[in-house]
């Protein structure tokens, strides 16, 4: 069954010596003390949970999975529902929420932190308090003061869960055709009829009360996005005292046969003149929503990471046990039966591959988790727009790139415990099954390389896009002329060059025939994922070479697995940059009929 | 739950159009008479069978799985035993088996046609006749005359089915290490001893015998591959009557929960004195075991053809039904709420890779069977032994290229179902689970890869692979002046030309370091694979312009589909020279304690 050992060493190495965390939360007020020895002990006690309480339920969760009851109710596989009390008790929910609201005040780079080993030991657990977090935060910022006070506390506490209610059985990528609706009632509050589906922890056994937010038309409310509202509908209305009252019309249809994440349970919500409240304007609920979505996307670039990071160390702890077979170039363990069968070059290719996925979307993750506390705290509103440029730019990219890496790694790792990898006890094959939705869920990856494209890098020129690259740029200037760097330095020179090119002629195209625009953006979304690990493997690779001298071989592996990144992995770009030059008409010349 | 349409139109046009079965057929004295009339009537049949009888069966099949009894008895899912009583009844498991023996005494490229429709219905009730048959070839092959008597008849009837039994706990791909014992009693026969896993049918409920052919050591053999020999060991021994008589002492100890294949029960065998008889001489046990393994290595080529087909069907069955967003070029249906996704380059993407997968592979399929069946039974030995380097050098081609493309196929399938891809019930996600198999199983990729690069190509300087590419040479000379060939003419004189220089230079390269080889191996199968693609889709390609004009929009399918395979897939090539050219050094050079 395996083994999880909290990266806390590659997470202090990005926090710390990649980023110097400490440095941006000085500039932060609500974090300004935040020192580095706070930090570490936060994650230490995170991945302690995370692997003590919360890995040994993961095979359990993936058999067992949720059961529907003839009532409505729904219980999660064994030992869920203790492991969530204990993180209650330990107060984990409240980690980055905010004081006002029983909050620790954490910033979010922390709590990624946390999730990221949460995702690692147990996506189908870390699911209901990941979406739980995400309504917080939805709430926090969009909620009136009264909503707040009634709900961020308990959500906080996590007395309460919260849920996204967003898909109907006809649309999930286009909201716009949705058809839940809300009537308004003397009160104030809104009558809310609809069916939802592939509700995350819409119905479950750990808490006494669930919150859901749900995207619903206004009688009388325009078609399309402009029409939608979001609403706050409790599953117990809060009583006078706001604890869990009335029951509310709104319960649990079935639940989903999934592939995966077994333990998390998926649910189709009736909603039946259920009370709800109104969140935000009304019209405005998709984007009162998207702040949910935005994080949910981060968050689901961080559980890759964790999912990589997994098949990886266990992937590599077979490869280093089991005997098979002699090295090409002869026998490396002579004294024993066979040499393992780490000695073969291509089950090295396929550990190096996740952990040089892992490492670098960890870079990333953090990279960019700390642009995200920089928008939401930094005083000078100058630098929170150049944060939220930042956040707005690279969060498809690291939820499309890293679970479509995720997808791969977890792939690796079954490879390389042949029969093995594909049987259930060694849980190789569940991290692959889990992985898989990643690249699914939140806006699949086709919508989060048009977001890239058209959204994040079209619509303003490349502005954005052209003020990472001048991240880039300068460590490229700064470093150029160190021969140690020139291994790195030159191709990343080299992908920056052909970012730039290339987001030109697909602009150019663009303007021909907008079908371009859908059949680049798939492969554009790669070549900016790997120019942008590119960025972060050479960052990485400086700090490794200052060093290099300290004796500690986590540099020297470091290094390694930069040399593998740019040998082995970087080369793909080109292959993206070739299948989408080759532009739309290979792909619009068959007639939909001849499908 | 979705559906599945047997590829008659397609697996006509390559078996008779592409690469003219018939005329193969008239040199091979056993099928001299097979007109094209009789062999369509065979594959349209087995199609009938496999769409009406084992598609149904599918989804029930994944989720019931197969049941451990206590006294080591194994029941298959509802409704397979039944399925295969009528396979048996209809005479199936007779078709391309030998005519003394009860065969039909068709050839095994009908015999694949039919497979590929199998495995596309119901991969897991494929894999007990699959596996069964080649018992019987290996048998066929190896086995005494008395044996063949035995067993022959009866497993070419479908009344008993058969299995291999090669890994054990300790040892799979490293065969050599493998610990079952045979001590040879007075009676001639052998006392087998020992644990097998992974076994395939090793037990079930759909015949009343089961032919286990035994890899096992005799008492005093010498260590390694050089000391294993083959047994057949029926779970019930035959008669006087040669019909089941006595148990033997086999048995099934429990049944593995797999991610997918669920309906095929595999199992681990514990032989404890099993009576067994020899096959074949002593101490060549692998090379007659390698007769099953190398057709069942085509067979999982033939069933990762069908599985990406029924994932291509029923993504495309999706996207023409599924209304959600607009066209980035405007409403192309605006009396609906939205446009059906189709018409979304990304979806046309996965589609058109899902397609041209599938057909390339059948070409690559049948081409090989068509070599298989002449190197079985052409009258000329100089052409039985081209055929067989054909076979040779091409069957780790198909099986892993294929299982690789599958892989990503059935993932695209999901993808293009968005949500409902990871729902059991609308059957995607099955597909995928159950496609991950088939680069594992039978040797992982990773084995076939170096079967490819230093078995097959390094081995013999390059010799069959050159031979291979003569006849692509040959194409290109013919159609090098046609022009509207050249789209097709001229990456494919490209890739050919990368092809041979590449494989120069890892032969160079391997003579300094045999790690060399590992480090390009896997990138070096892709790059054989795309080459061999992009040689069948010219071919394709000038069938389909030679037949333009007759109306029938089949070959304006076939025309754009190789246009797509040209221009989106086949770049693909230069990232796996790119990767491999950069070498072993970036995959040797991290120390196993540090990974």
């Amino acid at each position: 069954m395996g083994q999880y050992l909290p990266p806390l060493r590659d997470t202090q190495f990005v926090l710390h010596e990649l980023l110097d965390a400490e440095q941006t939360f000085r500039q932060l007020p609500p974090y300004a003390d935040l020192d580095r020895q706070s930090i570490d002990q936060v994650i230490e006690a995170a991945g302690k949970f995370s692997s003590d309480v919360l890995f040994p339920l993961n095979l359990v969760g993936d058999r067992e999975g949720c059961t529907l009851h003839e009532d409505g109710a729904v219980s999660t596989p064994s030992g869920f529902k203790e492991a969530y009390a204990q993180y209650v008790d330990a107060g984990w929910p409240a980690l980055s929420c905010d004081p006002n609201y029983g909050g620790q005040g954490l910033p979010l780079s922390v709590y990624f932190a946390e999730k990221e080993m949460q995702c690692a030991a147990n996506q189908a657990w870390a699911g209901y308090v990941g979406l739980s977090h995400g309504a917080y935060e939805c709430l926090h910022a969009s909620a009136s003061a009264e909503i707040k006070a009634a709900y961020l506390p308990k959500l906080a506490s996590g007395e309460w869960t919260g849920t996204m209610c967003l898909t109907e059985p006809h649309c999930g990528t286009d909201l716009g055709l949705l058809r839940t609706k809300a009537e308004p009632q003397a009160d104030g509050s809104y009558a809310v009829t609809g069916t939802k589906i592939f509700i995350s922890g819409g119905e479950h056994d750990m808490t006494d009360n669930i919150v859901h937010l749900v995207l619903a038309r206004i009688a009388g409310a325009p078609p399309g996005v402009k029409g939608i509202s979001l609403f706050v509908v409790p599953k117990f209305l809060p009583d006078a005292n706001g604890e869990s009252g009335e029951r509310n019309g709104v319960r649990c249809g079935s639940i989903e046969h999934k592939m995966g994440i077994h333990g998390n349970s998926t649910c189709v919500m009736n909603f039946d003149d259920a009370k709800g409240w109104l969140v935000g304007e009304p019209g405005k609920g998709l984007a009162a929503m998207f702040v949910m979505m935005n994080a949910s996307r981060i968050l689901i670039g961080v559980q890759c990471i964790g999912l990589t990071d997994i098949a990886y160390q266990n992937a590599a702890l077979y490869a280093k046990d089991r005997l098979q077979s002699r090295a090409l170039t002869g026998p490396a363990a002579p004294d024993k039966p066979a040499d393992p069968i780490i000695v073969h070059p291509d089950v090295r290719r396929m550990l190096l591959t996740q952990k040089a996925y892992a490492e670098g979307g960890r870079a990333l993750a953090y990279w960019l988790a700390l642009h995200l506390d920089q928008e939401q705290t930094h005083p000078d509103a100058a630098v929170r727009a150049q944060s939220g440029e930042m956040v707005a730019l690279m969060t498809p990219v690291l939820k499309a790139f890293m679970s479509d890496n995720a997808l791969e790694a977890t792939n690796h790792g079954m490879m390389v415990l042949g029969g093995h990898g594909y049987i259930h006890e060694w849980g190789m094959e569940q991290f692959a099954r889990d992985a898989r939705i990643s690249s699914i869920y939140e806006g699949t990856n086709t919508i989060q390389a048009l977001d890239l494209l058209n959204r994040k890098v079209l619509s303003d020129g490349g502005g954005k896009l052209r003020r990472f690259c001048q991240l880039a740029t300068a460590f490229v200037e700064e470093q150029r002329r160190v021969p140690e760097m020139q291994e790195f330095i030159t191709p990343l020179m080299v992908a920056l060059d052909k970012v730039l090119t290339f987001t030109d002629e697909i602009a150019a195209r663009a303007q021909q025939d907008a079908a371009e625009i859908g059949a680049a953006s798939t492969h554009y979304l790669r070549v900016v994922g790997h120019f942008v690990f590119a960025y972060f493997w050479a960052r990485m690779a400086r700090v490794a070479l200052d060093k290099a001298d300290t004796g500690d071989r986590f540099y020297e592996a470091k290094l390694a697995t930069a040399r593998f990144y740019f040998a082995k992995l970087l080369p793909e770009l080109d292959y993206h940059l070739a299948a989408a030059r080759a532009g739309a008409a290979p792909l619009m010349e068959l007639d939909e009929a001849l499908f």
